[in-house]
């Protein structure tokens, strides 16, 4: 629950920072949570308002002071988190701690190279950071779970994912060749991505099969593209059955200490003492 | 099976009212509950025939005279319903009474605001009130048990749900850079709008890819889609398997304590005791 | 196995002309439905051809007589069924009586009522009759098992279909009102329509929101159908697995000769008699 | 683990070849192996960048000597296979031998008939080759489980598979008659294009129902589509729970004779006795 063993035990400023900055235990800490998952919202909401062109010409000026507001706000915060933490370069180094520098850095490189539309979408990353938060939330166990579930189907999932991408080539280039450019198939990879839009049951509509050889084999493509999603689907119901199950009992020897027993185990199955 | 416990027991007219109004146990009450039901999908089909222009055009005056008399019909009704119970603003103020209200206020506004028509699309919620009709029938059991299944994964499916809303954010987001203004990605709502379109496998066409490495982060966004719904299934498959189990039976033979036994069994499986 | 017992035996010619019909017992019986097969599959591939006009312009002709010889054809099996038939009446009015009778009406009538194209149209359900054929195949146990699980299904399924229509309606509606006859929203059936394509996550895209507000329902719209098709996933797989499970063990009792009894189980849970 | 006993043992450099080439158990073996796999890789990169008219435009040369390169490599690959086997005829016709051969053909087949860019497509099946070095992974025992699943899900999906079908022609038959040549319904195959299309809620838009009885039948086939997916889904999943379930285990207790122990399990868990 602490994160405090990650970054090592502070005392005084240091210590009581840490304790409202990465933690959630203390009612101050939980505050501190709550408002950054609210200024994170808010300044993700202003970052998409100023993307729309209308909202931007009328209200330009009003988003660009809210943008500084939040960057203000998110650089102090990320200025906190390396003077309370023992060991600064660790956390600037870490995964959120380069989330947290992502935050802040497009709009100061955007006064330095104006006109930087594109750098500013970065900063939606900024959602990234509601996990920081919610991680300390009762959603873990249930998250947990899943991932679970989804390791354990990770070898499954590659083969799956495996044959889906040999399909998605053999048959991108069998519609090249039968559809040819005159359709909208000018090449292999365009040909595989509408392979993919097809196999995946999305079905944009913005390459599609004019003669009759080609909508055969699209018609093929698809009855298997709605037949396979039926494999993951098996796979992550029969791991997450198992993850479940195994989630219900987690009582460890007493003997040997291993764990992993079914619930209706009496007896250790790696020891043989009794549960 | 009652309602009158919910609102109190009425005597003489009203008990009698409440009987056939409320409840579905006598023939009156039964009657009056499958008179309802056609009452409201006729109203329900006479709303939609009027929104086509040109059957507005040919029997526009038919149509408004049945609007008046569904209306009159439903608003005796409602009156009746107020009268019946012990406590008519509580009636009022629940659900089903604002439902109640809602499926005949839209007509008499009609008078007041002339050329509203979208206050007359309110009155599809009529068909709410179906449901007060249906919620004596023999369906309410297996929506019970599909409503548990779908409660117990509420954690998971939150989880779930956020972890889909993260990849529109960032993807959408990605997406309005690398295609931009020019490709339809005219802001980050809209190309949020279009990885919903995608991850779903929704696929409208209206707005798509036209770079290539747009069409290659579409395809990844694609095949996330095509996965990832494997894990709501696989959740409420679990879920579903548990609450039909639990529906099942949990009585322990009175002999040897085994569980597990079928509903209709009378005899226990494992050692043939009366259960 | 037999469908004597159906038509009832008989004898002579018209027995043995019963045999070859009606059952695949005999070498005879089983050669008939095998011709029949490969019958309705050419017969159905020449109405497929003659619907598409290049084919049509150069080999009309030829079709035509095709069409002829196969309509002779089914006209001799079908007099030979009526006759074969003790009660030629109610094979007649039987569910196969009339698919065999219409797979050759519509070229008789479309002497009659000569440029019925439409008429010609109702001969693929010829493909009907590949079931009487397939009705004695191996894959009638797997037929049966997936049929128990959608039998056992169907108050659940139901419930679910309900729970999607009343989610169109309304949605239709709110977007009818939203986006409006300019958008191509012009009725509530319509609208009805693209809330069908869109919850189904099929989205054609002849029909899409242009405006935020819609765009936004929309997105609502396309999660809810891609969660919730989850739920009859799950109800299948529940319901599969039992019917698996049950397929399983058929033991009949010998006390009480109840069946449905669990694999594990020793006694019957019926009477309490050893199985 | 080793093709030898496929091919017969082989001595002296023959021998020292096939170990190399076909097994992958020597140091020398598996650097073949992933040099194969990062040969087929980049060839397979070389032919999709070929066929985008402008990387060919500007590359054109220097792609057509790396396929010179790899073609040269696979040749030389292919004799020394050809060479290193004690029957090379057998291995000639083998679907792997085939699958070698095809990987070459077409750049010499494109020098004798030139601007023949279909048949340099071909090369993709170069892919195909991934499988023969992938067959050693770790992977392959997943890929076992799945394929044990879907084997034993087959007569199952041939039902399936097959209504499928049968939906899809009469309603491919209907929608001719009801919308059309006039609405891109020009033919019965291609009406059945539109309803795989819609029945496998891809939905690409290129044919949609334009009036309103054909929009009413396409709603039935979209909520037809969007459900029975679930039918696959289904078998798959229970399956796949079957094939887990016996790849577990089936030891029977020595002392108990109870089965159902986990795979890692040394003792009994429902008496403690050693397994």
């Amino acid at each position: 629950m602490s994160n405090a063993s990650e970054q090592g035990p502070t005392e005084g400023l240091r210590g009581r920072l840490h304790e409202i900055i990465f933690e959630a235990e203390t009612p101050a800490g939980r505050a501190f949570d709550v408002g950054l998952l609210w200024a994170i919202l808010f300044s993700i909401i202003a970052v998409m308002l100023e993307s729309v062109a209308s909202v931007r010409a009328q209200y330009g000026s009003l988003l660009l002071g809210v943008e500084w507001f939040f960057t203000g706000l998110f650089t102090l915060e990320y200025l906190l988190r390396l003077f309370s933490v023992s060991k600064p370069l660790r956390y600037a180094r870490s995964f959120f701690g380069l989330v947290d520098l992502l935050a802040i850095l497009p709009t100061f490189l955007s006064v330095l190279i104006p006109g930087a539309q594109s750098l500013l979408a970065i900063r939606v990353l900024r959602l990234l950071r509601v996990f920081r938060v919610l991680k300390l939330s009762h959603l873990l166990g249930q998250a947990e779970v899943l991932l679970t579930a989804l390791r354990a189907s990770r070898p499954k999932i590659t083969v799956f994912l495996g044959t889906v991408l040999t399909i998605v080539v053999i048959m991108g280039a069998l519609m090249y060749v039968v559809e040819g450019q005159e359709n909208g198939f000018d090449s292999i990879p365009r040909a595989m991505y509408w392979a993919i839009v097809t196999v995946t049951t999305v079905g944009f509509g913005d390459i599609t099969p004019k003669t009759a050889p080609g909508q055969f084999i699209a018609s093929i493509l698809m009855v298997m593209g709605y037949g396979i999603i039926a494999v993951p689907t098996g796979i992550v119901s029969v791991e997450l059955a198992a993850a479940t199950r195994h989630a219900v009992d987690n009582r460890a020897c007493p003997a040997c200490g291993q764990q992993g027993h079914d619930l209706d185990a009496h007896f250790c199955k790696h020891c043989g003492h009794g549960l």
